[in-house]
C-alpha cells in the first residue's frame, strides 16, 4: 500500500505543487490527517482547516491554491475537482475490495449455476439452478442469488444480498446488505372488495456501475422489466415499484419511494424521503427536494419542491388551523373585494 | 402448461368469441403479445394498442368488445372484470410455486418442530422448537421460523423471512424476502430522562390469504397480539407497530407506516408512504392518500388527503414563506374587515 | 417464575398496601389479567377498567390510589412512576433472554475471532476474522459479525442482523432482526454528470443500553465514525446516514431518516417518518413530531412540527389550490390595504 505524489499526478492528472517522491499512505480529513496521509479541500470556506493540516499532500482547488499555500508546508495537487480526485486517490491507497476466488464450502451451490473460477462466494451463500457469477464478482455470506439470476464482472454483493430469480445486474456494481432485488410487484386486480394476485413475471434489469444500498427493494416487472440503467446510486431504505424505468446517472438519497410504472429521467436527485407516485413520468435533469411528494409527471427540468415547513409546534398549530379554512379567507378577500370597489364606486 | 379457450371459460365463466380449441401457453401485454399469448384490455383508453394486438386470445369488458372486434382478428373472452379474470387465467398458465416435498440437507431443524411431508424446506433455513408448518406451505432458503410460530396450509416465504418466536400466519399466505414478523414493539417506560424496556409478549396473528412485502416490518404485540386479518395486502418497507389491528381487505402501498395500537378497519387502502399515528382508529372503506399523515380517529369512509403540493422550487419558497405567516395574514384580512365595514358605516 | 410481592417491594421500592406474601407469577393488561397476575394502572382515565380487574396485584400512581382501591379488591403497589415499575416488574417476571454458551456447530466462526465462552452464538450465524463477542452476548441464528467487530457483553442480536467490519456496539444492547449497522455510506464525488464512489472508511461506534430496530439501517462514517451514545433506542425502518451522532437517550419512532453528518442532542423525540436534513445541529431536548422535516438546524429545545393538515379530499383539493397560488392573495391583500388607505384618506 501507498504511493508517490508523482505517480497520483501520472494516474490521476492534476498540477503537483512539491517532491514527487514524497510518499502517502492513506487518505484522511484536514483536521486529523498525519504526517504521510493525503488530505483534500472540498469546500473554500474550510480554508483555515486546510492551512493548519498536517497532511502530506493537499488536493485543492485553483481558487484555494494562494490562501492555503500560505499557511500550508505539505505538498500540493492542484485540479478543478478535488472531490472526484480525492475519490480515485482513496480508492487507490485504501484498502479495496477485490475478490478471492473460491467457493466456500459453507455455500450451497447448484450443480447448473456458472460460477467464475475468479469469483469469490462467501459462507452460507445460496446460488440457485442456473445463475451465473462473473468474474471478478465478490458474493459474501448469506447472499441468495435465484434460478438463472446475472451476476456481472467485478460486481460486489455485501452480506445478506436477495437477488431473485432472473435478474441481472452488470459489471463493477455494489449491492449493500438486506437489499431485496426482484420481489413480487404489488399487482392485486380487485373483484368483490378482494384482491387476486397478478402473477409477476418481468425482471430487474440493473446496468453497470450501479450502487443500492442497504435494504433497499427493487420489485420484478409484472410482465415487462423493471429498469436501472447505468450509474443509478440509490440510497439505503429505498422503494422501486415494478416496471418503473431509473434513467442513468440518477441518484436517489434514504427513504425514497417510486411507485410502480414510473419513469425517472438521466442525471437526476431525489432528497430523502421524496415520494413519486405511479404511472408518471420525470424528465432529465429534475431535482426533487427532500420530503417532497411527486403526483404528477414533471416535464421541465429544475429544481421542484412540496414540504411543509417546520415551526415551533404552537405556530404550527396556529397556521395548520388557518390552512384548513384557507377557502372562507379567499371568500372574504373576495367579499373586501367587492366592497372596497363597491365603496370606491360609490365614492366617485 | 398451456390450456384451451374452451378451458379457461370452463374454469373462470365468460362469454368466448371464437374458436374453443384454439390453445394459449403463456400471457403478455398486449403489444408483446405473440401468438400462442393470452392478452387483456383493463383499460378503455388502450382499445387502439387492443386492436394492434397479436395476441391469441384478449380478455376484455362488454363496451370494449365492438370497438376491439373491428380491429383485432383474435379470440375474445368478454367478461365484466378483465383484470380479475386474467389474473387468474396467468395463475393457471405461469409456472407457480408448488411445495417441492422435502427439507434441504442444509437446513437446521429442531427435533421438536412439526413441520408437514408435504412442505418444502429450502437449504440454510432455521427452524426453532415447537414451531409447526402445514402441508403444502414452502419456506425458501435462509429463513427463520421461530419457537412455537405456526405456518399456514400452502403458505409460501421468500428466502430470507424472519416470522420470530408464536407468531402465526394462516393460509395460502406470501411473505416476501427480509420481512420481519414478530420483532419487539417499540415499548418503553420513561424514567429520569432514560427509557426502561417494556417486555414485549404479544405475537402477530396474521390471517388467511395475507400478502407482505419485501423488507416490511410488523412488531409484535406489547402484552395483547398484532392482528392481521385475512386478504390483507402489504406492500414493501410498510411498518406496523405493536398491538395494531388491519382489517381484513385492506391494502397498503410501500412505505407505509402504522404506529402502535392503532385499529385500521377493512376494505381501507393506503397510497404509498402514508403514515398513521397510534391510538387512532380509522373505520371501513377509508382511503388515505399517498404522503398523508393521519393524525386523528377517521370517523366516515372516503378519501382523505393531507400533502404539500409540489411546485418549482421559487414558487414553493414565495408561498412557504406566506404559510408560515398565515396567522399574520388572517389578522390583515380581520384589520381589513373593520376597516372596510367602519368605512362603509361612516359613509352612511 | 414467579415472585412475592413483598419481593418486588424491597427490589424496586413502592409502597406496599396489601399482604407481601401475596405471589404473582406473570403480567398481564388491566383487563385480561388473570388471578396470579400483576398489571400496572399507566393512565388515570383507564380507572374505570383498573376497579374492575381481576388481577392479583396493581401498580398504580398515588393520585389514582383512593379511586381504584374503593372498587378494586387486590394488593395495590404504589409508586411515582407506574410505568417504570412496571416495566422492571416484568423484566424479572417473564421469560427473558439469558445467553445459553456455546457455538452452534451450523456456525462459521472464524479462528482468529474472539468469542467469549459465556456467549452464545446461534446456527448458520458468520462471525468473521479478529471480530469480538464478549461474555453474555446473545448472537441468534444467521447473523453476520464482520471483520474485527466487538459485541458487547450481554449484547442481544434477534437472527438475521448485520453488524459489518470494525463496527462496535456497547454492553446490554438490543439489534433487532434485518438492521444492518455499518454499510457504507451514500458518498459520492460527481464529475461531468457521473458519480465517483467515495471509500467509506469511518465506522458505527454505539454505546451501552442501545435498542435498534427491525429493518433499521446505520451507515459507518466516510473517514470519521457514526456515533451513536448510551441509550438510545430507535424503531424499526429507521436510516441513520454516515457521520452523524446521536445524543445520548434519545428515541426515534419507525421510519425516521436522519440524512449524513447531522448532529443530534440528547433527549430528543423523534415522531415516525419524520425526516432531517444533513450537516445540520439539533440541540438537546428537541420533540419533532410525525411526518416532520427537520430542514435547518435547530438551536432551543422545545417542540416543532410540520406536517400537512389530512382533510377529506374534496376540502384538500381547494384549499391546496389556494396554498398554490398564495403570493397571488398576499398581492390582493396588500392592494386591498393600499385601496381602503386611500380610500379612507380621501374620506378624511
Amino acid at each position: 500500500m501507498g504511493t508517490r505524489l508523482g505517480e497520483l499526478v501520472e494516474l490521476f492528472g492534476g498540477r503537483l505543487v512539491g517532491d514527487p517522491d514524497v510518499r502517502v499512505d492513506g487518505v484522511a480529513p484536514l483536521e486529523r490527517a498525519e504526517a504521510a496521509e493525503l488530505s483534500f479541500l472540498g469546500n473554500s470556506r474550510l480554508r483555515a482547516r486546510a492551512t493548519q493540516s498536517r497532511a502530506a499532500a493537499m488536493i485543492l482547488a485553483p481558487a484555494d491554491e494562494e490562501a492555503v499555500s500560505a499557511g500550508y508546508s505539505g505538498a500540493l495537487i492542484v485540479t478543478s475537482n478535488p472531490s472526484a480526485y480525492f475519490a480515485r486517490a482513496a480508492q487507490l491507497l485504501q484498502a479495496h475490495w477485490v475478490a478471492v476466488p473460491g467457493i466456500h464450502p459453507g455455500a450451497v451451490v447448484h450443480e447448473s449455476a456458472r460460477v467464475d473460477p475468479g469469483a469469490q462466494i462467501g459462507p452460507l451463500v445460496t446460488i440457485e439452478a442456473g445463475a451465473v457469477i462473473k468474474a471478478g464478482a465478490i458474493i459474501e455470506a448469506a447472499c441468495y442469488i435465484g434460478p438463472g439470476a446475472v451476476v456481472g464482472a467485478g460486481t460486489h454483493f455485501f452480506p445478506k444480498v436477495t437477488f431473485h430469480a432472473r435478474c441481472v445486474i452488470g459489471a463493477r456494481g455494489i449491492i449493500h446488505s438486506g437489499a431485496v432485488i426482484g420481489g413480487d410487484g404489488f399487482g392485486f386486480a380487485l373483484e368483490d372488495g378482494r384482491y387476486i394476485k397478478m402473477p409477476q413475471t418481468g425482471r430487474v434489469v440493473l446496468g453497470d456501475d450501479v450502487d443500492i444500498g442497504s435494504n433497499t427493494t427493487i420489485d420484478r416487472g409484472a410482465m415487462d422489466d423493471t429498469v436501472i440503467e447505468d450509474g443509478v446510486k440509490l440510497d439505503n431504505q429505498i422503494q422501486i415499484g415494478h416496471n418503473c424505468h431509473i434513467g442513468a446517472h440518477t441518484a436517489m438519497a434514504g427513504c425514497v419511494g417510486v411507485a410502480g410504472s414510473t419513469r425517472v429521467g438521466r442525471h437526476c436527485t431525489f432528497g430523502g424521503a421524496a415520494m413519486v407516485n405511479g404511472h408518471i413520468e420525470i424528465v432529465d435533469n429534475v431535482h426533487i427536494t427532500a420530503g417532497t411528494l411527486v403526483a404528477a409527471s414533471i416535464t421541465a427540468p429544475g429544481r421542484y419542491t412540496g414540504y411543509y415547513p417546520i415551526a415551533p409546534n404552537a405556530e404550527w398549530e396556529r397556521n395548520a388551523a388557518i390552512l384548513r379554512r384557507l377557502s372562507s379567507y379567499r371568500d372574504r378577500i373576495r367579499a373586501l373585494e367587492k366592497a372596497v370597489q363597491a365603496g370606491s364606486a360609490e365614492q366617485k
